[in-house]
């Protein structure tokens, strides 16, 4: 049992209990570039794919989890610091219906555009604003199952590294490129590259079925509310518009988004 | 300020309120045949869609609001029942991070099987199980927006009237035909309409962008953890999956009846 030799701590006003009830908070996250994940699958697929785990926390139950056992085991045996925590305080770390009594402090790895290289039948996603955290999460999980190459984050509005939004990402996070940007730089990256740019709009010009892709591709998806910035809508090369039956005048910003990423892969691999 | 009118309540132990407050859950939503809705966007809508509307209840705020403050008026003349809370009660009775201080107690509405009609190139959907109330929801409105004609429910597991599906439903709850059924049932429709049934699943034998249809057809779709039930996956005349990249193994229930429900409307439509 060698998680047992990690410390043991029981207050809630621990400091280093606070610490990591910090990183609930956007701007913790923001300041210190670290979040949190929960979960024996969630650990294992970041320790997978190499993320950068700082410290991992366990509650009494991990142990009844052979698995998650091991896997604390392993980690505490490549040198990764951890602490243990009674059942009440790990309780009020997590958002899950049924913790699983193992998580982690992650860093967070954004990717600079000027790394990515951008093959010839490459798809990509830009979200300008996304209304709900779960959504976003949906999203990146959605777009790696597309097959999407990168995802361009504008503004600071969205944080992939939100509680909510990492576990709707089912570990999509730790293998999608995610990059910060503006929509300025997105336009000069997209023109710089050849990537036709297109918007996603309730009254877009082109019904999606009909567009023709050639080239990369990046899909641009704006608040479900208020749709794309005019500075979006007059960049993209194209407007797509999903066309809506009764009396719904648009869907949810991932199912949006699914709808017309799986059509832009379909339509490079068919 | 006719809604003036209306008793007003402040104890969280009154009867009325406490009426209201029950029907949070599944239990006494399933007794009473009643649920609850919150906003004015809402109350519109189920008023417009003739609804069932059993009693409104009002909060102070919503006399800030001119189009909420008529559409009471207009409630309340027509002889509908109502209480006014305290914004204390109010705000313990609904789950929006910005209450419009309006909200109603409306009849669930069910459909009978037996009541369809079932036109040449109609296309519906039947949830076995969904993990989440709001995927539920969301999967309401995306159905609707893909011009389904009728939503089946299996078993008890799904609650359409849960205040989280209300919500993500956008108020397609009102336009939609719901049927509450069990796997058997449904499968005895489906043949004595000739409705072709289309499962939904990772080991699909046809990639969805290949399947031709023809006639009236309903996608099955099953838990996002188990997907379709043996029954159902025998019951299936085609078995469609989704392709997937990266390390994705499925995307969110609500994304593939997304995916796959616009598809096949587009396969009707053009």
């Amino acid at each position: 049992m060698h998680a047992e030799k990690y410390p043991l701590i029981s207050s809630l006003s621990d400091p280093r209990f606070q610490q990591l009830k910090s990183l609930q908070s956007y701007k913790r996250r923001a300041a210190t570039g670290l979040f949190l994940i929960e979960g024996v699958r969630h650990l294992a697929r970041a320790h997978e794919e190499k993320a950068q785990i700082e410290q991992i926390f366990t509650e009494p139950s991990i142990f009844s989890n052979p698995f998650g056992q091991k896997l604390v085991r392993q980690l505490r045996k490549s040198g990764i610091a951890g602490i243990r925590l009674t059942p009440r305080l790990y309780q009020d770390l997590t958002l899950a219906s049924e913790p699983q009594g193992v998580g982690a402090v992650i860093r967070q790895q954004w990717t600079d555009a000027r790394e990515l290289r951008v093959p010839h039948k490459s798809l990509w996603l830009a979200i300008e604003a996304v209304d709900q955290a779960g959504n976003l999460g949906t999203i990146l999980r959605t777009a790696e199952a597309a097959g999407v190459s990168g995802v361009f984050l504008l503004g600071e509005g969205a944080d992939p590294f939100d509680p909510v939004a990492v576990r709707a990402s089912m570990g999509s996070l730790f293998s999608q490129r995610i990059i910060r940007t503006c929509a300025r730089d997105l336009i000069t990256w997209a023109r710089d590259n050849r990537v036709s740019m297109v918007g996603s709009s309730p009254s877009g010009l082109l019904s999606y079925k009909h567009f023709q892709r050639c080239g990369p591709v990046i899909l641009l998806i704006g608040s479900e509310r208020n749709g794309l910035s005019p500075e979006l809508l007059d960049a993209a090369h194209f407007t797509l518009r999903i066309p809506m039956h009764g009396r719904c005048d648009s869907v949810n910003a991932a199912i949006a988004t699914g709808v017309l990423l799986f059509e832009l892969a379909a339509s490079r691999d068919g």
